[in-house]
This record gives structure tokens, sequence and C-alpha cells, in this order.
């Protein structure tokens, strides 16, 4: 078995089954030396225990999935997605700092769709922007970046208004590039006309917070979520993208995050090991040297 | 019944499975003015007997759909594409030139996606615009107006891998505004941050060769091609993209074109109707005046 490229993350979410314990032993065990995490395992075993499991695994932590979904307009709703967010910061800080040496304090931000019966994407990109801001003193206070997702368009209604590399630019910029980041990730953004030009201006920022790969099925599944698929086996231009980030010098981790009921479905030894392989085949990184 | 609007227009796709003379005598019958035609329903009669039919129902024709599919790479079925197109651009202007006054001699082009086992979007969508140059002297001299149709860029790879406004008047403005131009669809760009200063920009160089109203719908279905809905039933915000078409002096028709499973399996007539009153309820146009 060739050894994981040790700038490799394995993104929790794919092998969403396994508990926080078996992710940390399976990443771990398959020469991964990073992972992402996401809030509800974390949960599961309780903050405290989960930052003394990270800090047993020695492997680094790259971002924690994911805060956000606060395009409610102000009232009851919109402050608790609030204060959830903050409940996520204080979370990020803890995990970032038990990982290893070189793990990011990253908060990964799917913005939301539209409220209920809304049309007003303008007004809902608004209060993401406003919700940012708010937020935005306490995630600096806790040295945590923000990072900000675009979605997939097709999302652009029910999950994230925010929808391309530009847009989500457009906000962190209003912030410093310590606090707020974006999320490049393959699947959301390789048929963006101007993503070459978005990578860079982001890289150029300082504002890569995260780089995640998967590549991106067809036929769409009837839960259109679940179209992300293993590098290789769909319609992403890994390498021209890739190169891109490259350009940046971008030298963080690059996350593996794949929803995909098939691959759920697969024992996770082996998805690790797949994701590995996978990974060391289409993703031609110009410099594997993690620098922590 | 409200009187249906003068600057309707019925795309025959929204009532699939009618015939091109149901189509033509259910238009006309519900007092739309103006339908969108289709090839295959033209083919089924023979276009010197389609021509007949549609100067017989007194409707004007708005557009054509569809030609494009060019994206494959140079060879046997590239050229066989392009072909296929010629035979488009000829039905368009004889069809065109059937309708009755006002009547746009229209072809709406999909790109296509990438060919099979392609991850280079870039090349493809370098071929749409080869193809574009290839065709326009032959849409010049035909008097035919080829229309750019970006697509959701959640059909980039399978189907069109022109994805916003803004790339495809990067390709029109190629071109004479009299050959090329673009169709401004709802349903693909409702979602795109910079929407209102591309259709500013169409506007400005005369580019909008079509408006296309139709909704968005969540959850995507099954077969994603069928996510389109009557105006009302989903997430477009048809004020905001309607009055920046209204601000460019767009004053054409405006089609329906909806590809819905249940609006399929629904009495066609009634489809005709219930298009008519949402268009009125929902679609506010300045100026409701036609100006042929």
């Amino acid at each position: 078995m060739t050894p994981a490229d040790p700038r490799l993350s394995l993104n929790q979410a794919t092998i969403k089954y396994a508990t926080l314990a078996d992710a940390l032993r399976l990443t771990a065990g398959a020469g991964i030396p990073a992972i992402g995490l996401w809030r509800e395992p974390v949960a599961d075993v309780g903050l405290a225990d989960a930052a003394r499991m990270v800090a047993d695994s020695g492997l680094r932590v790259s971002s924690l999935c994911r805060g956000g979904f606060f395009t409610a307009l102000e009232g009851a709703e919109r402050r608790a997605a609030l204060d959830e967010n903050r409940r996520a910061i204080e979370e990020t800080a803890t995990l970032g700092a038990a990982g290893a040496p070189g793990s990011a304090s990253v908060l990964v931000l799917v913005a939301g769709g539209l409220p209920r019966g809304s049309t007003d994407i303008v007004g809902a990109r608004a209060r993401v922007a406003e919700a940012i801001a708010e937020l935005e003193p306490e995630a600096h206070e806790a040295g945590v970046t923000l990072a900000i997702e675009p979605l997939h368009p097709m999302y652009a209604a029910d999950r994230a208004v925010v929808s391309t590399l530009g847009q989500a630019l457009d906000v962190a910029e209003q912030f410093p590039a310590a606090s707020v980041g974006v999320v490049v990730d393959t699947f959301h953004i390789w048929w963006d006309p101007d993503v070459q030009t978005q990578i860079a201006r982001a890289g150029a920022g300082g504002r890569i917070a995260s780089y995640q790969v998967c590549d991106f099925l067809t036929p769409i599944p009837a839960d259109a979520l679940l179209a992300r698929g293993m590098m290789g086996d769909g319609h992403v231009d890994f390498g021209r993208l890739t190169a891109a980030v490259n350009a940046t010098g971008y030298s963080g981790d690059v996350e593996v995050e794949i929803f995909n009921a098939e691959i759920w479905a697969t024992d996770p030894a082996e998805v690790v090991a797949r994701t590995a392989q996978a990974f060391t085949d289409h993703i031609p990184l110009r410099d594997t040297r993690h620098p922590a």
C-alpha cells in the first residue's frame, strides 16, 4: 500500500457511521495524519473527552464541521442559531488545541437556505454577512477562523445561499483574514467559469482556510446532497483545481469529505484505505511536506 | 378568467405530450398570443406542414428549441452535431417567418456536457465558442438569432457547460447581436449573486433573445431535469428578476417553459389555463403591450 499523503485529512463525514473513537483509530491506523471533525460525533462523547481522544490519537485536526445556518429573519430562531455558532467556535478552539502540531482551528460555515416561503435571496445573503459580523470578534478572541463554504448552486434554496467562491470572498474580505476565510471545495465550485481567478484571489488574501476534495457524480441521486463521490469517479478536473490551489502557496491539510450512500454502506476501514489511494492518484499537490 | 398577458408565450415543452396541432389549438384557444416550438413535434408533422399550421394558428413564434450539443471533440460526432444545428437554423427561419407579425427567429442553444470520461470543462467550453463561430455566418444569412442558454450548474457535467449568464455573454459578445444572443431563464440563473448585473449587461448589448420563466422546486426530483415548476410554486424571486429585465427595455415575448412530471400528467388545457393565470399573478412586466 502506498503511504498516505502527509497532507491528507480524512473528513469524518466520509465514514459517517463511525464513532469518533473509530474514526480516529481508523485514520491514524491508515497512516493518515489529520482528520476533519464533525460536531455531532464529538457531542456523542462530550467535548472534554473528545479533546482527550484527539490528543491521544496524535492526529492533526484540520477543521470542525459545522456552523452557519443563520439566514433566519431577526428573532428567536436567529438568536438560537447565533448561540449555536458561539458554542461551535468554542468547540473549534478546544479541538484545534487538542490536535497535533499543525492543527487548524477552522470552523466550516454553511450559510443556510431561504427562510420557509421566502424568495428573498438578496436579503438572506445580507443576513449571512451580518451574522458573521456579529460572530467575528468572538472567533478572533478564540483564535478560530470562520470558513465560509460556498455550496453548489443546486443547494441555494434549501441549504446555502452562498453559492460561489467569489461571493464568499466578498463577505470574508470585510473581516481580518485570521478570523474569516473560505472553504475551497472542489465538489461545489468545479463548474464555475471564474473558479481559477477566485482561487487565486482567495490565496492572495490568505483566505483559504480549507481545501476539500471530492468528485461530482451524475446522475444526481434522489437525495441531491449525496452526489459526492470518490476522487476519480466523476467529473471534476482535480489537476486544474489543485494546480490553482498550489499556485497560491497553500500548504495546509487537504480534506476528503464525501457524502455518498454507497460509501457510507462500505466497511469504514476499506473506505479509509480507498480514500488514501484515490488521494495519491488524483490530487497532485505541489509540495506534500506539511509545514508543521 | 383573466385574459392572458399579451406578451405571454407558451413553450410547447410545458405540455410535452400534446401534438403540435393540439399545442397550437390550446394556446390560441386560451388567448395566449405566442408559442415556443420544439423541433421534435415539428418533425412529427414535417416542417412545411408545421409552418402552415403555425401560420393558420395566428400565433407568434417566440423561439425554437433547440440546437447546441456541440461539445464533442473534432470528428464525426462533432460534424454531425454541427449539421444538425444547420438544419435547426433553417427550421427556425421557416417557422419564424410563418408566425404572426412580431415573431422571432430565435434558436435556443443548449451547449452540451462533458464528453464521456472527460473532465476538461475548459476545453469543452472552448469548443462551444468554436461551434458558434462556425454557425454564426449561416445564422446571420438566415436571419436567425442563436440564443445561448446558460443552464443551472447542476447540469454542467452532463448537459450544458455554459453555466452562467456572464459566461454566455462572454461568448455572445464575440459576434453581432443580431445573430448571437442569450436566453435569460429564471430557473437556471435565479441563484447567481451576479444575476442583476448580467441581465443589465445583456440588455444593454441587445443580447436578450429570450426571457423564459419558471420556478425552481425543492427537493430536486430524482430526474434533476424535472425540478422546474409553475411560477409561484418554488424559490424564484420573479419580481426582482423581471424588474431587471424590464429595466433593460426588453419588450419581446416571455416564455413559460416547465419540465415537470406532474404538470405533464395533467390535462394540457388545464395546464395552459393555469400557466396564463400564474403568469399574470407572478410576472410583473412593465409594459404588456407587445410591440408588433
